[in-house]
C-alpha cells in the first residue's frame, strides 16, 4: 500500500456482505496487494481485449508476487459479450482454473465485463467471491456498486443475473484519463443522475465543477466516490430491488428502450446516451405530466447539452423507432409489474418518485408530442 | 384443498424465505389451488416427455381455472438436460411467458427438472419465485429441499448454479407408485442417509420398515416426511454451506466420483446407486480409519443390499476406474477446500462428522483395499 495520493473509502455496510469502495488516481499500482489481502489462494482475472493489454500483465505480476495462482480470461469487448455463451466460456474457464469457494474472480474492465464476470462469480460452485477493477468512468459510479451482475437475453438487457456483491472494488480515476470522449460523456450521465434523483446540491455541484471532472481534476475522485456513496446508500435500504432501489432506473425505462430499438450498437447509441436522453425524458415526462416545473426540465437539458450528452429522440443516429415501438420496447423491460408501467419520475430536480401504474395513453401522448417536436 | 387423506406440512423456517413442504398422497389433485394460494398471475410450468405427458396438463388446467396464466416447457429427460443449453432454452421460454417478479417457475419433475427450473428461476430477472412438484422419491427427499439448483459443467455436476430456495414444495407419494424400481430403490440410498448422518433410531426404523416405503403404506409418507424434516433442519443451521450442511453429502464425494467415471450414464449408475455405493465406501473407510465400529459399516452394507442397492466398486457396470482415475475425480468434486480432500466420515452409524484435510495417500491405501478385495 505505498501509493501517496489521496485515496477515499467508500463503505458499503450490507452486513455480513458488507465491502469497501476505493476511489483514488494510480491505485491499480497497488491492486494486487489490495487483492492479495483478501486471503485467496488464487484468482482468474476476466478482462476484455481492449482493457487487457494495458493492465493485465501487471495486475497478474502483482498477484503472483503476493503469492496468488493466477489465471486470465480475455474476452471480446462490447456489449455482445454479455451472452449466455460468454457466461459458460467463464464459468468453465474459472472452474478449469479450479478457483475455490475461498478463491477470488477479479473483473478487469468496464461495465460488461463486470456484469459478466460478476454473474460467473455467482454461479460457479454457487458462489466464488469477486472484486470489481472497473475501468471506464460509467462502471466506477455504476456498475461495479451495487452487486447487479447479469447478461443480456434475446428479450432484452440484463433480464437473465444474480445479485452478488463484490469483496472489493478498486476504481483507479487515472485509468479514465485514456478513456475515449465519448465513453467518458456517457459515464457522465449516471453522475449527474444521482444529483438528479435526491441530491439538488450535488446536482448544482456538477453545474459547476463537471470541465474539473473530465480534465482529471480532484473533481473527478470526488465525483466518483460521491456518486459511489449516493448508489450505495440506496442499494443499503434496498439491496435486491423490492422498493426504492428502482429510484436508480431514473432515465433508465426510456433509455433502455432506445438501447433496444438501436439493436444494441453502440456506434449508434451507448448506455450512457439512453440514460442522458432517458433523463431528459423524464423531466419532460414530469413537466408534460404537471408534476414538474418546467425550469426544472430545462435545466437538466441544458446541463447534459454543455456535457455534450444527447436529450431529443431526434438525436438517436438512424433513428428512435415509432411510438408503437418505443412503447413495445419498453413493456418487456424488467420493470414493469402486473401489467402496468413503472417510470420513475420527479417534482423537481433531485425529487424523484417511483410512479407505478402509468397509464400506456398518457406515455403515447407524450411521445408524440416529443416525436412531433423533433420533427418540427 | 378437498383431498381428505393425510397431509404432513414439513416448516423450513428460514426467515423470509420460509417455505412449507407439504408431503401426502393425492396431493397433486389440490396442487392448482395451492400453487394459486401464493398468489402470482402467471406461471410457467417445466417438466419433461416423461412426467408432462402424465400430469402436466392436470396442472395446467388446474392452474388456469385459478385465473392464471399458463406456459409450458418440455424438455428432454434425463441428465444431460442440466446443461448450458437447456438453461438458455428454460430462461428465454419464461421470459416469453412475461413471468415477472410476483410470478412463478412451477419444477414439475425429479431432480433435474428441479434443479434447472429452480436455476432459471434464481437468474431470471435476477430471481423469480418458483414451486417444487418433485415426481421421484430421490427429488421428494433431496433436491427438492434446501435451495440448491445448478447444472452440469464438462469439469463435474452442480459446479454450476444458485441457492433459491422455492415458496412451496408439494411431494406428492401416491406419484411414486408408478416408479420405475430402479428409481425407487436409488432414492431410497438418500433416505437411508438421513438415519446415517445423525439418526440412529430413524435407520433402525428404516431397517424395520424400509418393505412399507416401497409398497406406498403409510411409512413412505412419514419416511418422505422425515427426510425433508431431517434435511431442513441441516439447512436451517447453514443455508449456504458453509460448515454443517456439508454433512448432507455423506457418501457423495465417492458418488459423485463414480458419476463421473461412469459419464452420467444413467443406463450404468444412477445418482442413488452412486450414493449407495458412497455410503458403504464412507462407513468402510471410516472403519479402515479406525474411526467406526466394523460392524455398524457392515451393518449398513447389509441394509443397502437388502433394498436392492450396490455397495461396492465391482458393481459399477462397466467398471469404476482406476484407483488414479477416482481420485483424480473426487479433487475436482467442489467439496475441495484448499487442496485437501474433504470427506463425510462416520464414528458409527448416526455419527457422522466432516473430514477435512484427509491425505490422499490414505484414501489411496483403502481404494487399493477396496478394488483388491473385489477382485478376490
Amino acid at each position: 500500500m505505498t501509493d501517496r495520493q489521496r485515496l477515499i473509502t467508500v463503505p458499503v455496510p450490507l452486513g455480513e456482505r458488507a465491502y469497501d469502495i476505493l476511489v483514488g488516481r494510480g491505485l491499480i499500482g497497488s491492486a494486487g496487494a489490495r487483492i492479495a489481502a483478501l486471503g485467496a489462494r488464487a484468482a482468474a482475472i476476466v478482462t476484455d481485449e481492449h482493457v487487457g493489454p494495458l493492465y493485465a500483465s501487471a495486475l497478474t505480476g502483482a498477484l503472483e508476487a503476493q503469492g496468488l495462482r493466477t489465471t486470465l480470461v480475455v474476452l471480446p469487448p462490447g456489449e455482445a459479450t454479455k451472452s449466455y455463451a460468454s457466461l459458460e466460456r467463464v464459468c468453465d474457464a474459472v472452474l478449469e482454473a479450479r478457483i475455490e469457494r475461498g478463491d477470488l474472480v477479479v473483473a478487469l474492465g468496464g461495465g460488461v465485463i463486470g456484469d459478466l464476470a460478476g454473474f460467473a462469480a455467482a454461479v460457479v460452485r454457487r458462489g466464488v467471491r469477486f472484486v470489481q477493477v472497473p475501468t471506464t468512468l460509467l462502471s466506477q459510479v455504476d456498475s461495479s456498486v451495487g452487486g447487479k451482475t447479469g447478461i443480456n437475453s434475446r428479450h432484452g438487457k440484463n433480464l437473465v443475473g444474480a445479485f452478488h456483491q463484490p469483496s472489493l472494488v478498486l476504481a483507479d480515476t487515472a485509468l479514465l484519463d485514456t478513456l475515449p470522449a465519448r465513453e467518458m460523456r456517457a459515464g457522465y450521465a449516471e453522475v449527474a443522475k444521482y444529483g438528479l434523483i435526491d441530491d439538488a446540491r450535488f446536482f448544482a455541484w456538477c453545474e459547476a465543477n463537471w470541465q474539473g471532472i473530465f480534465a482529471g481534476g480532484p473533481e473527478r475522485d470526488e465525483a466518483v466516490a460521491q456518486s459511489c456513496r449516493a448508489k450505495a446508500a440506496v442499494v443499503v435500504r434496498d439491496e435486491h430491488e423490492t422498493g426504492d432501489r428502482a429510484l436508480l432506473n431514473l432515465g433508465h425505462t426510456f433509455g433502455h428502450a432506445l438501447e433496444k430499438i438501436t439493436a444494441y450498437d453502440s456506434a449508434r447509441l451507448v448506455h450512457g446516451e439512453g440514460v442522458a436522453i432517458g433523463l431528459a425524458l423524464a423531466f419532460r415526462f414530469s413537466a408534460f405530466l404537471g408534476l414538474c416545473p418546467p425550469g426544472d426540465a430545462e435545466r437538466v437539458e441544458a446541463h447534459l447539452t454543455a456535457a455534450g450528452l444527447p436529450t431529443r429522440l431526434s438525436q438517436v443516429p438512424g433513428g428512435c423507432g415509432t411510438v408503437d415501438e418505443l412503447l413495445a420496447a419498453m413493456a418487456q423491460d424488467k420493470k414493469v409489474k402486473g401489467g402496468a408501467l413503472t417510470f420513475i419520475l420527479a417534482r423537481g430536480i433531485g425529487r424523484s418518485f417511483i410512479a407505478p401504474g402509468i397509464e400506456a395513453g398518457k406515455v403515447r401522448a407524450f411521445l408524440d408530442s416529443e416525436i412531433g417536436t423533433s420533427r418540427t
